[in-house]
């Protein structure tokens, strides 16, 4: 198996999950989080600030700005923006050059189109990833409708980021080769027989 | 494997040779045709005018009228769209009730809800479906003009019939378990590591 296996995911479809144990199942390598802490490495900006300019749109960092006097402050947010994406891009790059492995998220499929990459893209019905979202405790949230918000607002700036990068519609089947619906499914039951799958299939 | 998996496709997709080499792969029936087949008997319509009416969006048959003289027929031409659906449904649902199946079209995934079957769409680039249609001669088109008017015509009328009666986007990966990119891929070399996927699955 030669290429890069890709997971972009709706928030609280277990789209992570799902990465993780099919790069355990096939045993290859598996990012996620390390390519933002390769990122922040590379351009010596704090991890925490390189992961709010990935998972948010892009115009999201840049000031409200009136008349000429922000101007420079704005370009300087643009320019840590543009060079984060830049790294980012070279990193992923240079990882899916290395050896094979499963990369969930920062727009990886995009990024390596002409790598051929094995696409999937893993979602559900929203309610289910409200109720997982809460159960699974993976972000702070007092309420379910604290829980809908995040969910909403988190797949909507992951959109936003994407589609201003990759030109794509963010989970638009025709962009991915594999599309799961991870609705009342227990991930750890289906990874092996999908990493038998994709052995074939790659 | 106890449930039904129902495939959706786009025209020119490929989703019936996948479905019918599922079938052959998982050892179990295969319906498609054969649905139109038990329909017109059902119905004593003939084949053909069933084939019609499930293909094409249910206003599609009804003449356009004027005034109150058609009324009779307008309400005829809809009592036959009705009783084939009718016929249809009775149809679907005895054969899922009888042993596991696939079954291609036909709206099997929304009429068999309750039965929680195990739902398949198969979907491909546009070129890539009109480049198909032209090879395999599924159906008589003379120019490449002609194959995209009809790959075109065949998913609109399909999206129609099935939003008509399922009150679900056709085609809306949120409504199905897996989506199946068949853009460039040999079909028959991804059905038997498929087939073994969903047996664990199902």
């Amino acid at each position: 198996m030669k290429r890069t296996i890709t997971i972009g995911r709706e928030f609280g479809s277990g789209g992570r999950e799902l990465g993780r144990r099919l790069a355990e199942a096939l045993g290859i390598e598996y990012y996620d989080k390390e390519i933002i802490d390769a990122v922040a490495k590379h351009t010596s900006l704090s991890e925490d600030y390189v992961h709010k300019i990935i998972d948010r749109k892009p115009h999201a960092l840049f000031p409200i700005t009136v008349g000429q006097s922000m101007s420079y402050m704005e370009n300087y947010y643009f320019q840590q923006v543009q060079s984060v994406y830049q790294a980012q891009t070279e990193i992923i790059k240079d990882l899916a050059a290395k050896a094979p492995s499963v990369m969930v998220g920062r727009g990886a499929d995009a990024i390596l189109k002409d790598e051929n990459p094995f696409r999937i893209f893993v979602y559900a019905d929203f309610d289910y990833r409200v109720k997982r979202c809460m159960e699974r405790k993976e972000a702070p949230v007092s309420s379910e409708k604290e829980a809908k918000r995040m969910v909403n607002e988190i797949d909507k700036n992951r959109a936003k980021y994407y589609e201003f990068y990759s030109n794509q519609r963010w989970g638009d089947k025709l962009y991915y080769d594999l599309c799961i619906n991870t609705t009342d499914v227990v991930i750890k039951d289906i990874v092996p027989p999908l990493a038998e799958m994709l052995k074939a299939y790659l």
